[in-house]
C-alpha cells in the first residue's frame, strides 16, 4: 500500500518523466483549458442556446475531476519523499497551506457552487473561471516571480503609498476645481478619484476629462507622475529580478556539476564561477542537439540521458557525466558531426563567451577541457580518423 | 522629568517594540485612515446628509490629535538620544526642517482651516486629505526612494527637459497644422499643449485628436517619444535603485554582524561579502521560522530575541549571536525540527546560493560554519541523539 | 563553376564590403521599401485611381525579384564557406529552416498570390506588406533580440500566465457586476474581456467603461496590475538584455584582439577584461576619426583598413594591428592631429574610463601602452619633431 | 585683445564661477523662458489683444539677443583654451558643427523669420518655440543621455524595426477585417495605421476601435506587443544607462583624486575603486554641509573652496585637498560640529557603505583614514580638547 501511494503522489508532480505522469498532465491541462473556455463561451447568448447540454456535462466532469484531485493530493501528501518522518496530519497541513494547495482548494469551489446554488445556476458557472489558476502548477519560473515580490515588497509598498498620496491629492484638487463646472463628473471625491486613477495609470478612457485650465495643468502633472510610478516599479522589479535569476540558475546547476567527472579536479572557485553561467537545455528523445555544419557557440555536459554523435564510421554514444561540442569552442570551426539524443536528456550548456571569460581567470578549466579534447582526438583518430565534435 | 521626556520621544518613534509605542502607532494609523476616508465619504451628497454629525466629531478629533502630536514632537525633539549635546532650539529646528517634521506641520493645516474658515466649511474638510502624508512615517523603504531621487536627479532632469522640448514642439506644430480645421481644439498653443501632454504620456483621453494626415503622423512620433520617455525614466531609476538597495542592505547588516560570535574570526573581506547578501527577517513572538519537513534554503543568525528548536526530547533554546538551520545548507536535507520564536526576534538570513558562492571564494566562512555544525552535532548526539536543524 | 557560386553567395550576405554586394544591398532595400510603401498607398482610393498601372508594374517586379532571390539563395546555400563538407541538400535544409530562410519564403507569398488569386486582386496586394520582414536581414542587433527572448522565455511566460489570470478574473467579475446595467457592453464574458484587455494594457479606448462603484474599484485594481505587468516585463528584459549585450561585445572583440601585436604579451585575464569593454567603430573611406583640437576620450586599435594621421610634415600611415590616439588618454590633452581613414576601416575603441580602470588592476596594459607611446614619441621627434596623437 | 576674447569666451561657458559669467547665465535663462512663454501666451486670442505690443518688443529683443550671441560664440570659438593651436576657421567649424552650435544656429531662425516673413507674421512667432532648445546648454546630464543613445542605437533600432513590422502587419490585417464594417475608419491602410499606432503605443484615443470579434482579438495582441516594445526599450536603456553613469562618475572624480594628499600613497587599484563610488557635491558660499547632531553617512574631500568647522573654541578652516567628517564613518556617532562653506566649494563625498566595502578589500585606505583621524584628534585635543567632525 505504502509504495502505491508514493507512485500516486509522484504521478501528480510536475517534471516527472514517466508514462502515467504524462498522461495525468495531459488530462489535467486539457480539462483546465476546456473548462475555462467553456465557461467563457457559455455566457454568449447565441452559443448558450446551442450547446448548453454539452457544456453542462463538461463543466460537471471538470468540477468532479478537480474535487477528486484535491482529495487525492491531500491523501497522498504524507507519501512525499523526504517528509515521511512527519506525522500524517502535519504533512497534509504543509500541503494545504502551500500556494498550490490553496489553489487546488479554490478549484473545488465550482463543484461546491453546483451543490449549493443548484445545477444550472449561472453563478456556479462563473466560479469555473478560477480553474485558470491551475495553470500555475506547470508554469516554469512562477516561484521566481513570487520570490521577486517577497524580496522587493518594501520598496514596492512605498511606491504604492506614494501612488495613493498622488491619487488622493489629485482627486481632491480636481474635485475642488471642477465641481462647479462639471457637477456630474467631479461632484464628490469618489467621483473625482475615478478620474484620478484612470489618469494616473495613463489609461485615459476619456469619459471624464477636466475642462478648466488649472484642472488640465494638474492633470498633466498627474500623468507625468503616472509615468514615474511605472518607471519606479519597473526599476525595482528589474533589480529584484536580476538577483533572483542569478540565484536560481546558480542553485539549479550547482548539484549537477558534481556529477560531471571533468569538474572533480577543479577548484571550488572555478565551480562556483561555472555554476553562475551554465544554462539548462532539455532535449527530447530523438531530436538533434545540433547539426553538422551549424555554427558552434557552446559545449554541452550530459546530466542524464544519452547522446549519439553521428561519426562517419560508427555512432559514438555518450552518457551522463560526459561532454561534447568542445571542439567548436576551442577551434571556432563549425560542428563536424550531427548529434542526437537517444533518450530524454538534460544538458548543461557552457557558452563560448562564458568559457573564454572563465578560462582566462581560471587556467584549470581551460587545461581540463583541452586535455580531455586532446585525449579524445587521439582516441578518435586511432579509431575512426575523425574525433571530437 | 528628563527621563519622562525621553520615554515620550521614544514612544512616538517607529520600530520601537514597547507597549505604549505600539498603542500610539495603532491610534495614529487608525485616526489617519478614518480621517482620510471620512473626508472622502463626506463629499458624497447621500452620505453627507446621514452622518455629517459623526463626521464632524471625527474630523475635529483627528485635527486636534495631529495638532497635539506636532506640539509634542516639537517639544520632545531635544530628548532624542545622541542629540543631547545640542542646544534645545537647535534640535527642534532639526526636527522642524526634516521631511517628517514638515509633513507633521502640514497635518496641522485642517485644524487651522477650522479655526480660520469656520467649522462646517467644506474648504477645511478638504485639507484633511493631506493627512494621508502621515502614512509615510510607517512606510518602510521610503528613505530609499528619496535617496534614489537625490542620486538620480541629474539624468531625470535632463529627460524632463527633453520631455518639455518634445511637448512644446509637438504642441506648436499641431497648432500650426490643425488650427484651421479644428479651431476649437487647436486654436491656441495652450489648447494644443493639452493634446500634447495627453498624447506624450500615452494617456489618450480622445477628447482632442488630430484629423489631418500630417497631424496624425506627428502624433505617431509623439507617442513613440512618450514610450521613450517612460523607458528612459525606468532605466535611470532601475539603475539608481539597484545602487541604493545594495547600500541599504549592506549598512543594515554590517553593524549586526559584529554581534555574531561566528564572524569574529572571519576576515574583513568575508564580512563585507556577507553583509552584501544577508536579508532581514522579523519574526513575531510565537510564530514559526520554519516547520519540520520544510525545504531548507537558508540559515539564520539571531540578532536579538529568542528561538526555540523543538527537539524530540527537550526544546533547545538559542539566543542573540547564535545561528541555526545550517544543516540544510550543508546536507541539502529537509528541516529536521520545527523552530519558533519565543520573543520578538530579528533574524539575518543567509541564502544557500549566497552561502555556496561566498564559501567557494572565502574558505574561512565554510570552515567556521562546518566546525560549529560538527561541534553542535557532537554535543547534540551526546545530549539527545539528534542535533542541528 | 564552384567559385562563381561562392561569389554569388557572398554577394548576397550582409556586411560584405565589395562592389557587387553593395549594389545588391541597395537594390534589395530599395525594392523592399518601394514595394511596401506602394502597397500601403494603393489602398487609398484617390491614389489608387491615378497610379494603379505604375503600382502594378512595381508590385510584379518586386514579387518576381524576391522569388528569384529565394531560389538563388536556396541554390547557393551549399557554397557557404565552412559548410562545404555537408551534402548539398542538407546545407539547403539548414538555410530553409533558418529564420531568414523562412522570411525569404514568406516574401514569395505575394507572387504566389498573383498566380493563384489573379493579377489585380486586392488580396494579393496585401501580402506585399510581409516584405517588411525582409528588413530584418540588415537590422543589426536583431540576433541579440532573439537570444534575449530565448534566454528569458521562462519568466516572460509566467508573467504572461499571470496576465491571463488577471484578464479572465477581471472580465468575469465585471461581467457579473455590470451585465444588468450595461447588457450591451458586459452581456457576455467575451464582451467583458474586450474591456479587460483594453484596461489591463492601459490603452483605455473608452468605448466600454464601468459605471457601478464596485466595477470602478475593480477597474482601478486592473489598471494597477497592468502597470505591474509592464514593469515585470521591463525588469525581465532589462536583465536578459544586459547579459546578451555583454556576451556579444565580448565575442566580437575577442578574435580581433589576437591581431593586435600590442596585446600579444598581455596575460589572458587582461585580454578578457579588455574584450569586455572594447567598442566597435566602422569608419568609411575618407571620413575623419577625430579632428585636431577635439577632446580625446578613447584610443583606437585598427582591425583592418588604413588610417592617415595628418602630421605637420608628412602624413603618418597606420595599418591593421597598430593603434593611435593613446596620447589623449595618458596626458588628457586635446587631439594633436586630425586622423582620417584612407580605406574602409574597422576600429576598436578603448574608452578612457575603461583604460584607467583596467590599467589600475592590470599593470601590464598600462606598461605596454606607455612603452609604445614613448617609443613612438622618440621616433616621431627624431623624424618630425611632433609624434603621437 | 587676445586676453579679452578669452574672457568673453569664458563668460559664455557653463559652470564658470565668475560674476560676469553668472550675470550672462541669468540673462540667457530669463530671456529664453520669457521668450518661450510669450510665444505660447500670444496665441491665446484674449491675451493676444491685450499685450501684443509688449510681446512684440520682448520677442524682437530675444531674437536679437540670440542672433548676437551666436555671432559672438562663433567669433570667440578660437579662444578656447587648449584649441589655440588650430587655425581660426577650423576651431569655428568645430563649434558650428557641435550639437550646441547647431542649436544656437536654430535659435537665430526667429530673427530670420521676422526679416523674411515680416514683423507681425504669426509664422515668425512660432519659430520662437525653438528657443526652448537653448535650455539644453545648462541641463546637467544631457551629454550622458546622448552617449546612452549612441551606445545603444543598435538594439534600439532593431526594436524599432520590430515595432514597424507589428504596426504594418496589424494595420493591414485590421484593414482587411474591418473595411466592410467601418469603411470610414479602416477604408485604407493609412487609415488603419492611425488606429494601429494609437493602439500599439497604448495611447488609445478611442476615435477608431475595432468592432468585429477577430479584429478585437488582434487588437489585444497588438496592445500586448505595445507593452513588449515599452519593456524592451526600457530594458535596453536601463542597461546602457548603467554603463554611462558609471563611466561619467569615474572620469569626473579620477582627476580630482590626485589633488587630495591622502590618496597619494594609495595603490592604483584602491584609487580606481574609490573613483567609482565618490559623489560630487557643490556647496554655495555660506551654506552648511551638515549640522551638529545630524546623522553622519559620509565623509568629504575638498576639491576647491574652503570649509569652516565650527569648533567650540575657534573655527577650524580646511581648504582644498583636506578632508572632514571621517569620525562619523569610524565611530558611527552624530556630527560633533556644524560645518559651513566660506567660499564656493566642491566636495567629493565618500559614502559610509562604500567606505566600509572598499576598506575591507583595501586595507591601505582604512589605514590612511584612521591614521589621519588619530593625528587630527591628537592635535585637536592638544588645541581645543575636541577635534574631528
Amino acid at each position: 500500500m505504502n509504495i502505491d501511494m508514493q507512485a500516486v503522489h509522484e504521478t501528480m508532480q510536475p517534471k516527472i518523466r514517466k508514462r502515467w505522469a504524462r498522461l495525468f498532465r495531459a488530462a489535467y491541462l486539457t480539462i483546465t483549458i476546456v473548462g475555462v473556455v467553456g465557461v467563457i463561451a457559455v455566457t454568449v447568448p447565441n452559443l448558450h442556446r446551442f450547446f448548453e447540454g454539452v457544456f453542462w456535462f463538461c463543466f460537471s466532469f471538470a468540477a468532479l475531476f478537480f474535487t477528486a484531485e484535491y482529495a487525492a493530493r491531500l491523501y497522498v501528501a504524507p507519501f512525499e519523499p523526504g517528509r515521511e518522518l512527519n506525522p500524517h496530519w502535519q504533512t497534509r497541513v504543509i500541503y494545504a497551506r502551500s500556494t498550490m494547495g490553496m489553489i487546488d482548494l479554490i478549484a473545488v469551489l465550482p463543484a461546491a457552487g453546483i451543490v449549493i446554488l443548484g445545477a444550472h445556476s449561472s453563478g456556479a458557472y462563473l466560479f469555473g473561471i478560477l480553474w485558470i489558476l491551475k495553470l500555475l502548477r506547470y508554469t516554469p519560473g512562477w516561484s521566481t516571480l513570487l520570490r521577486v515580490f517577497q524580496q522587493a515588497w518594501e520598496p514596492l509598498l512605498s511606491v504604492f503609498v506614494a501612488f495613493i498620496i498622488v491619487l488622493l491629492s489629485a482627486g481632491t484638487l480636481l474635485h475642488a476645481l471642477e465641481q462647479d463646472v462639471q457637477p456630474d463628473k467631479f461632484g464628490s471625491i469618489p467621483d473625482a478619484l475615478w478620474w484620478a486613477i484612470v489618469t494616473l495609470t495613463t489609461t485615459g478612457y476619456g469619459d471624464v476629462t477636466p475642462v478648466t485650465s488649472l484642472g488640465r495643468m494638474i492633470s498633466g502633472v498627474v500623468m507625468v507622475c503616472g509615468i514615474g510610478v511605472f518607471a519606479l516599479w519597473a526599476g525595482i522589479l528589474a533589480n529584484a529580478f536580476a538577483g533572483e535569476v542569478r540565484r536560481r540558475s546558480f542553485l539549479r546547476t550547482w548539484d549537477m556539476l558534481t556529477k560531471v567527472p571533468l569538474f572533480q579536479n577543479l577548484s571550488a572557485e572555478t565551480i562556483a564561477d561555472i555554476s553562475r553561467v551554465l544554462k539548462h537545455r532539455d532535449v527530447s528523445d530523438g531530436s538533434a542537439v545540433f547539426y553538422r555544419g551549424d555554427r558552434g557557440d557552446c559545449m554541452y555536459f550530459i546530466v542524464y540521458g544519452e547522446i549519439e554523435v553521428q561519426m562517419p564510421t560508427a555512432p559514438l554514444v555518450l552518457s551522463a557525466g560526459e561532454f561534447f561540442g568542445e571542439m567548436s569552442l576551442i577551434t571556432g570551426a563549425c560542428r563536424s558531426a550531427t548529434t542526437r539524443a537517444t533518450k530524454e536528456t538534460l544538458l548543461l550548456a557552457l557558452d563560448i563567451a562564458d568559457f573564454r571569460d572563465i578560462a582566462s581567470r581560471r587556467p584549470d578549466l581551460s587545461l581540463a577541457v583541452h586535455e580531455e579534447a586532446r585525449r579524445r582526438m587521439g582516441q578518435g583518430q586511432a579509431e575512426s580518423g575523425e574525433g571530437g565534435t
